[in-house]
Formats: C-alpha cells, sequence, structure tokens
C-alpha cells in the first residue's frame, strides 16, 4: 500500500534497540534514516522534525516510551521528555496517554511485551484510520467531479504535508486523493509550498510526484488568487489539533486558505484522526503556539547543480525573523472534518455525533 | 532624503548614453549597476526584475523612451517593447504615453530636450508624490499611535517592497513608517518574505535595516495568526494598479493579508500615486496578471558562508510549478487608499474627490 518510492513501514519502526525514523530534513535530497537509541533521542528527532505530521509523530512518541520501558528506564521521565517535544499536536500526548495507561503497573516483563503491543497496535490503528479517512473524502471529491461542467480534473489545494510521510501510510489530508487518483478521477493537486520550511514544495510533491499524481506547486501566497479564478474546486489539509468546537490548529498560513476560500465560496476541509481532537478545549485561540528558531526563516537548504545540498541565507544580513508555527482556523470557515467516522460540520454536535462516547453525561 | 546606505538617485538616473539602474537582483548581496544602453535593454531590465516597483518601472521607462528619442531612434518602437515589459503595472503605460505626448512632432533637437525635461520632471514628481502619500500615512499612524492603551509601538505590516527601492526616494507604503520613525513615534515593521522573489526579506528587510526602522521578518504564511492575536495595528502596501472603483493589484498574496485583516478587524491601506490609477478599468477581476517563470519558485539564491552567492533548487526533482506575480485585492477589503492628495475610502466616488478633473463631464 506504499504511495511511492519509499516504503511506507520505513516512515517510523520500531526495532530491538531504537526506533528508526525516515530524515525527513534530508528529504527531498536523500532518504536517510535516523537510528533513535532512547526516548530522549526520539524527542530529538521529533523536535528537529526529522519525525513530523502529527500522526507520525504520535506513533514514533509511542514507540519512544516502547524503547524506555524495553530499556528499564523511568517511563514517567520518558513521557515527559516525549510530551514536550512539540507542544501544538495533540495526538503526541494521547499517544503517550494511551502508552502510559498500557504499561502502568505491569512488572518489566509484561511491560515491555505491552509496550510493543500497545505501540504496534497504534501503528496500525494509523493504517487504518487514514485508509477510511480516504474514504470518506474520497465521497466528497466524487461528488465534485460529478458536478464539474467542464470536466476537467478535480483541483484540490493542499497545504504543508499531511501525506504518508506524516503518518504511517496513506496519510491524512492526501487519503482521498490517492484513492480518487488510483480510482481513475482525474485530480490535480495545488501543492502550497509551505514556508518556512517548505513542506510542500518538499514533501507533499515529493509524495504526489511519486505516485505519479499531476500536482503544481506554488507558493503560499497564490492559493487566493487561484480560487478567486476558479482553479480550485476544494480545498484539504490536514490538522494538528482540532478543538471540540471545530477550531482547527494546522501549519502556519492555513487560516489565510480558509479565509479565501469562504469569500470565494471553495469548500475547506479538514482530514483528522480522532486522536487529534482535543476535547479539553472549547476555543482554538487557546491553543499554545510554537515559535520555533528564526533560523527557519533567514536560510534555507537546497541542492548545487552538482547535487549537493547546502544551506545559503536568504534575507537581509542582519535582520531578524519571527516564526509562529501554526495558527488557528476558526470552526466558522471550515465546511466540514472528514474523520474516520464519517465528515462532520466543525461544530461541537457535529462532532459528538460522531464521536457520541465524548458526549458529556446527564 | 537617501533612506539608507544607498543613494536615492542611484536607484535610476539617466545619463548621456544611457540609463543607469540599481541592480534590484543583486541586492542585499550586492549593490551594483546596471547600464541600459538602448530602449530595449531598459526593457529587459524591467522585465528581468533588476529595476522593479511600479514607480521605479515608470520612471525608468520614461528614461529608456528618453534615451531612445536621444538615439534617434523610432520613438514608437521604442514605446511597445517598453510598453510590454511588465503587463500590471499601469503607470508604466502612463509614463510612456506622457513621454510621448512630450516629443510628438517635434524635430530633432527640441525632442532630445524635451524627452530630458520631461523625464527629469516626473522623477522629481515621483520624489514629491512619495512625501505627499508619506504625509498623509503619516496622520493615520499619528492616530493610532495615540490611541495604543499599552504605549508599545505602531505594528505595521507590509508585504512586498513599495519603499525607496521601488520608487525615486521615499516608497509608497514605506513613506508614513520612515516619517513617523524620524519623528520619534516608535514602529515596528512585520516584513512579509514575499515569496517568490523574497522582495521583502530581502529589500524591505535591507531598506528598513539600513535607516534604523526596528522589523522583523516573517513567512507570508504568518501575517493572519499575527493579527489574530493583535500584533498588527495597520497594514501599508503599495501597488501596481488601482481601478476606478478601488480594486487593488499588488503582489501575489496581498489579497490574503486583507481578508485576514478584515477578518480580525486591522486597518488595511494602500499606498499609491495618481499614476497608478487605471480610470478605465471598473472590475480589478479584468486586470492582466502576469505568470512569471517557474524558476522563480523552484529554485533561491542565497549567500553561502562564505559570502558567494550560489542558486539552490528548493523543490522536489521534476515538480512543476505555477508563478502567477499579482492578485487582486477587491476595494471591500481595503480601508483606505493613501494618495499624494490624501486618504480616500476605496470607491469609486472615494477616488473622484480627490481628483474631480477625472470626474465624467455632464
Amino acid at each position: 500500500m506504499g504511495r511511492g518510492d519509499v516504503e511506507p513501514e520505513r516512515i517510523v519502526r520500531l526495532e530491538a534497540d531504537a526506533v528508526v525514523v525516515l530524515d525527513q530534513r534530508r528529504l527531498p535530497d536523500e532518504e536517510v534514516e535516523l537510528r533513535c537509541a532512547s526516548a530522549a533521542e526520539v524527542a530529538d528527532a521529533i523536535r528537529t522534525l526529522a519525525i513530523r505530521g502529527a500522526p507520525a509523530i504520535g506513533v514514533a512518541a509511542a514507540y519512544g516510551l516502547a524503547l524506555a520501558a524495553v530499556r528499564g528506564e523511568d517511563v514517567d521521565a520518558a513521557y515527559d521528555v516525549l510530551a514536550s517535544s512539540r507542544p501544538t499536536a495533540v495526538n503526541l500526548r494521547w499517544a503517550l496517554d494511551e502508552m502510559r495507561a498500557a504499561v502502568r503497573n505491569l512488572p518489566y516483563d509484561q511491560r515491555v511485551e505491552a509496550a510493543y503491543a500497545r505501540a504496534a497496535r497504534m501503528a496500525d490503528d494509523d493504517v487504518e484510520t487514514c485508509r477510511r479517512i480516504g474514504e470518506h473524502g474520497l465521497e466528497i471529491i466524487k461528488t465534485i467531479a460529478a458536478a464539474k461542467k467542464d470536466g476537467g480534473p478535480v483541483n484540490v489545494l493542499t497545504h504543508c504535508n499531511a501525506g504518508w510521510i506524516a503518518c504511517v501510510d496513506w496519510g491524512t489530508a492526501t487519503a482521498p486523493i490517492y484513492m480518487a487518483h488510483d480510482l481513475g478521477i482525474e485530480v490535480h493537486v495545488w501543492v502550497d509550498e509551505t514556508r518556512p520550511r517548505n513542506q510542500g514544495a518538499a514533501l507533499t510533491a515529493f509524495e504526489l510526484g511519486s505516485h505519479g499524481v499531476p500536482h503544481t506547486i506554488v507558493v503560499d501566497n497564490a492559493g487566493g488568487h487561484l480560487m478567486q479564478h476558479g482553479k480550485v474546486d476544494l480545498v484539504i489539509v490536514g490538522t494538528d489539533r482540532v478543538t471540540a468546537n471545530g477550531d482547527v490548529a494546522n501549519k502556519i498560513g492555513t487560516y489565510l486558505k480558509a479565509l479565501a476560500a469562504k469569500d470565494t465560496g471553495v469548500p475547506f476541509y479538514v482530514a483528522l484522526p480522532h486522536s487529534t481532537i482535543d476535547w479539553t478545549l472549547d476555543d482554538g485561540m487557546k491553543i499554545e503556539i510554537e515559535e520555533r528558531a528564526q533560523d527557519e526563516v533567514l536560510k534555507m537548504p537546497g541542492r548545487l547543480k552538482d547535487g549537493s545540498v547546502v544551506t545559503v541565507e536568504i534575507a537581509a544580513p542582519g535582520s531578524p525573523a519571527g516564526n509562529p508555527a501554526f495558527d488557528v482556523t476558526p470552526a466558522r470557515l471550515v465546511t466540514g472534518l472528514i474523520t474516520e467516522r464519517g465528515t462532520a460540520p466543525a461544530t461541537r454536535e457535529g462532532l459528538l455525533k460522531l464521536y457520541p462516547e465524548r458526549r458529556p453525561a446527564g
């Protein structure tokens, strides 16, 4: 079920003595694995974006905790170091809570076995969750394809990377696209470059190209113009956290695309697994937004003609930069939330209808 | 009245045998002049963005036509080659029309003199126009500074470069900022990077830094988030063309910032000289939007540690890119148009009140 040249099992996997991740900082220039021999090293890999994407982070952290259990390390200490590696993604904490609950109060032997089992199930669940998100999103693409009078491709705009590189397989936002493409529905993807780290131009374009899906990279500035001129049929993005009322934290710039979609009547969908929903928050403005290093803005890696990879300074020397990593799209701008249980309106009631077990008792 | 280390008269000037421009493609890495020995070479300099910014383009084209007149070339042919160099900027055509009218039906000797005189007056007018735009915009900044309860700096967000590098001096969008700063009003500028050509990170940051104005570079994705969190007091941008009803064509991505400003209640101003108004158009969606080369998106120049400048490929190999250079911000999103005659609402009536000579007779 691999989506391209990179085998999906290579995104993140657990070996006897290490968590092994595909180092996304090196893509698309090189496919290099990074071995993390401890929970602290996994946390470092998450913090430095060697492994990124909310679902992949969750599984990597779970594996990191399993590794700590195997090594006989203090599980609570490992939990803390992993939980603090990225503040915005809520399923990181969800995955850690699940893992800690699975191993709590067990003797060492059983703890190791339980940790491996829970982490493995989490990875399997992630694949199945993404597949179901893909099926529900596919229905939306099918409807749009059927309604297109000009018979051209369904033009999907996406921001950042919520593809299989960000997950264990399929991806969230990209799953409906892959499924439509595989079914022979003509799709074309506008890939937002996604500054400052270019996850769109580097990772999403790499994914789509590997799988043969027609796509065009555009700078983050271009999406509004494309929507104004009828060149976008729908937007699908992933998310790092959705609040109980449907506000969406995602890569910085998502809010701007949602505003343009609203202004131009383009449907704006967010694809997410249940683990991304933060049932404890009712207001996206309360989500802590990670501020990252200014060098991500001021410098850029790239390939020289000879194929070697260098980092260049791209801004006026001496000028400082700010680097908020996420923004929050208010629920009122979201057409629907595509989950593994179906597509819901971005409202508390919409989410509770899909997840009735979350409805407060009484 | 220079705004920094670069003497303003060096942005664009007319010599006996050439139009000399500061090559903006090399900034901020190097300050190199480019000599254009014919109208065709001036057109090339405009097309390749060696000289850019609507007012500077207008003056450069005027000088190019003067040069053609001096060299005894066919003025109409020179007009055509210059007019086609950038399709979106309306004051390019305005400047050429003015020049052609000034030399028409004159014998060679008088034609040369008239061309020099008209072009020189245009450059002088540009400086004075920008100064007046600065004064009118300054009033807006003063009002906001007086109303700020926390006493912090007035935070201005700007997109692309509408500074003195884009003009002959002062700039349009930046003129109010320089004046406020020079008067001791505390200002801080959020500088949009402005992909794909990074005019914000490279040119605006360079300008502001040279003049000692506090500023922070952010990726184009960040502005909405900053506005949501009260970190932007107003937006001021330049423009390449304003229609008679107040729609604003400007660097790609401007529309997205205008949407965010509207959504968050942040005032959104556009600074422009009269020559930027296209009285023949009543609908910004009819403006021809220049599509530029995909390499501007896929490659990026920058400095290595040793100071040498290289160009690196930054996207997934083989993926294509789209590159629309401008977008149109509908008048309904614009708080006001700051002109050399004062600030008007972005409406036909607002503009006609400032320019009553444009009111249709009868």
